[in-house]
């Protein structure tokens, strides 16, 4: 455990405390799973004594939903980065859809899928989880949206960037279970193509301008 | 428990037994979730005594691997019989597409999610469940083929084949926490129409029919 010194202030010493317990978390829920996340060996992993995780999570509901608001959070952060980054040109479709997979393939969307399954059987987690979980999708639609440049004003539109989503859920999926990387390649290679010719442009009206 | 008399070969009477048996188990996956599924629960709930069960599955994991394949056989022979009743004409794709949809959002994915979530934090249960799933997988992909009709010896198709099973995949995930028919539905009229466009056929090369 680092030392802290009165020169730290109170409030600095809390965010890192509350950030090392979220990170603990979600590393506990992707090496072990829901039912193998506990309190006690949250604030172990972390080097949070139990005193002061209680005081900040009461329960394990209240940690790992925090712990994956955090984490998306973060990472949402990241995605609009690593967006500024991308090639613009014929190959932009093809990259923006490789960062989504790239994220619903990845830590976050591990610990976030075993708080969804455990959600379903349990009401009072179904309860702070669903909430969250429409917050992230449209967070996640939006930056979407802006990246691929789509006009949701135009009919089909806001259905194909939904559908993307959806396909690269069930590629997150898919991917807990075997190392199928090739053949999701494969596949954002023909989605991409596909988008493209079927996402409607304000441009593309036939001949009418006006 | 129904009674069983002596004209009742024993073959048939196994039969009967492991069935109630994997039928029970599917219930307690998909009404409490892998950690609140046990072999006792499943013995009580199907009425079968601990030593018959323990017989036939001698561990959980035997108990809903056996449990989930049996199911999705089971379900498989239904979507083949189902399939003969689909519309021919302009809905057909539609049509197809919503016999997924509701194969992913049924009872018998939820049981499957709760497998596939746990056996990726548990080392034991993956190498039982990765075959399954990917013998599942053939089999959807295969009846899908049939289905829509599809020539997968030309480029691209199979991969559209893939990206609708995925995206239904994602849709199946999404509802476990969401009622969400209405967007389902309205993303599937969407995905229909791109696919019937986007798949090739044989007779649509350009002018050259030879």
């Amino acid at each position: 455990m680092p030392t802290t010194t009165t020169r730290v202030p109170q409030e600095e010493r809390t965010r890192v405390m509350r950030s090392r317990l979220l990170d603990a978390t979600v590393e506990c829920l992707v090496e072990r799973g829901f039912a193998g996340t506990s309190t006690t060996l949250v604030s172990e992993r972390a080097g949070v004594s139990r005193g002061a995780q209680l005081h900040h999570f009461p329960t394990k509901n209240d940690l790992v939903v925090a712990a994956v608001e955090h984490l998306t959070e973060k990472r949402g952060a990241e995605l609009a980065e690593a967006a500024a980054a991308l090639p613009d040109g014929p190959r932009h479709t093809r990259a923006v859809l490789a960062m989504l997979a790239d994220h619903f393939t990845g830590a976050v969307f591990a610990a976030a899928l075993e708080l969804w399954v455990a959600a379903r059987t349990d009401e009072s987690l179904l309860a702070a989880v669903e909430p969250l979980e429409q917050r992230i999708g449209r967070e996640i639609h939006r930056i979407t949206v802006d990246l691929l440049g789509v006009d949701e004003s135009l009919p089909g539109n806001r259905e194909l960037v939904q559908a993307t989503l959806d396909l690269v859920r069930g590629l997150g999926l898919a991917s807990t279970i075997t190392d199928d990387s090739r053949r999701r390649a494969a596949i954002l290679d023909r989605w991409s193509e596909v988008l493209e010719h079927a996402l409607h442009h304000p441009d593309d009206t036939d001949g009418d301008q006006s």
